[in-house]
């Protein structure tokens, strides 16, 4: 972490780059960083391929993210990533190869792609990573900050309820919370508040979801989403409601997207480890929570990803 | 708290008494408390009137509750119970009067039943007073206690996410997982983990309920309860997602039981004050989250708790 630190300080202008799919934990980790970086002077900016979701709209600085990458920075800080790929249409092989990489993440699947590689997997955010980093440059840790990095640790965590919550994520909260992050309110943001569709749609999914042999299963056409005016990376925590039906150890979330690819999420009690799951289908992920992207037509996507599930099951 | 610790001290057998319709917080308080009384040589008894929720099997000592109240002890200790009305059977006038009654809660509506009360509305559970309580008592809290009021914690603040949740409750939490509560595994069963039928009938409900006016709500007739083999107190979690729909600051949802009556539950996001909603229906409970139970018919029930809601919502 040491390197990071004399990087950052040397840096005059500095780009955080996050991954596609954006979630709480890549862009409240990489909006902390940016104001905190901010307050030490330097120019910043942070960039995400994919829109930023609306559940997320409310940390500030989200109305600031790029999402065409800037030039001319000195240095980049590439957050929760797991490879270049992640990145999107942000990613330059030229403007990379010309600066400093810092890559901050904790998948264990993270490929050390930057100059300088720190890769935590038992940190269960990116947001507790760069709480320390934030102690070792000695920013003080304000509302918006505290809101930011809380807001990483609260949605990887699925609000502390994985398995990868541990004491010190708990106590951090807690000291970020007495920074003046609202636990409550971003708990309300990121999970509770739900369009009328969305939850007309969970409504049909857990009506008529299948389980078989440890599996839950449901599959969502293009369609569906379209009749309710929903796009798929709006409908987010479903897949894990249909892991926490009894007798479920795996559930599976296809959607189709409007361009007839399959959006894929695994979800898993702990007996399976989902990310090799996803890893076959060339995705990635964690062991309880993992995704990829397939092609289509929906019904074969369905075949192959539950073919690869019960395969892992019966392994 | 001085003068609970002497009575405490003085008896030698104990009888926990919970309130009617149990959940999380009293029956992990009542466990909690059990075991850590019985380490210091107390006979200990703890009852409900009520059957334990299934959800709470795991919690040992659960099996050892009895539901008719004993006889013979020198201390009653009745936790997270507003008034004796909510003991049900458990009450009886003579040997309440017999003995030192010590009233431990967090409703801010306790009448003070006790002849010691300890009644602190700021605890997000009756499990960090019970805490506190065993601090004094010098016991050790090991896997079983720490498990035990984990869960009430977990459970009182829906998994750290309503506005009670203080950085002490994050440090507690910290603090439990540590002497051996296992925080996913207790939050997979409180939460988590459902029968299949919960989940369809989640399904019919999340595809029908009503929206209006800021109001979300769903009456569930008994008939529909039986056709998935429910009964009205494995229905829990569901009105916290109808509290979740975008624009309802108020959610009611009304399950009609085989005897006729209509368990009602109120939640709001904190502008309206439900607990005052559910008083004037003759219930009681928190400020965003509160219930009542009353006569039918459904739709006469729904008529009037949706009148009361919306005298509230507009005052």
């Amino acid at each position: 972490m040491q390197s990071v630190v004399s990087l950052v300080r040397k840096a005059h202008s500095i780009y955080i780059a996050t991954h596609i799919g954006p979630d709480g934990d890549v862009i409240g980790s990489a909006l902390g960083l940016f104001w905190a970086l901010t307050a030490l002077g330097k120019i910043c900016t942070v960039a995400c391929a994919d829109p930023i979701p609306a559940s997320l709209a409310f940390l500030p600085g989200s109305e600031g993210i790029v999402s065409v990458p800037p030039s001319g920075q000195d240095l980049i800080i590439v957050v929760d990533t797991a490879d270049l790929d992640r990145l999107g249409s942000l990613y330059n092989e030229s403007a990379f190869n010309s600066v400093p990489v810092i890559n901050l993440d904790h998948h264990i699947t993270n490929v050390n792609f930057g100059s300088t590689n720190i890769v935590t997997p038992q940190a269960a955010a990116v947001g507790e990573m760069v709480y320390d980093l934030l102690l070792r440059l000695d920013v003080p840790v304000d509302k918006r900050i505290a809101t930011c990095l809380l807001t990483a640790i609260v949605t990887d965590t699925i609000g502390f309820r994985t398995t990868s919550t541990t004491p010190h994520t708990l106590r951090l909260a807690a000291t970020l919370t007495e920074a003046g992050a609202p636990l409550s309110y971003i708990v309300e943001q990121a999970f509770e508040s739900r369009p009328l569709p969305v939850l007309r749609l969970w409504g049909q999914v857990l009506s008529s979801f299948q389980i078989n042999d440890g599996v839950a299963w449901a599959s969502i056409p293009n369609h569906t989403l379209l009749r309710y005016d929903l796009k798929e990376d709006e409908v987010t925590g479903l897949v894990n409601f249909l892991r926490g039906t009894q007798g479920a150890q795996v559930a599976v979330l296809l959607m189709e997207s409007t361009n007839g690819t399959i959006k894929v999420e695994f979800r898993s009690n702990g007996k399976v480890n989902v990310a090799n799951v996803a890893a076959t289908l060339g995705g990635g992920g964690h062991p309880a929570a993992a995704g990829c992207t397939m092609a289509g037509p929906l019904a074969e996507a369905e075949r192959r990803a539950l073919a690869e599930v019960r395969r892992h099951v019966h392994a």
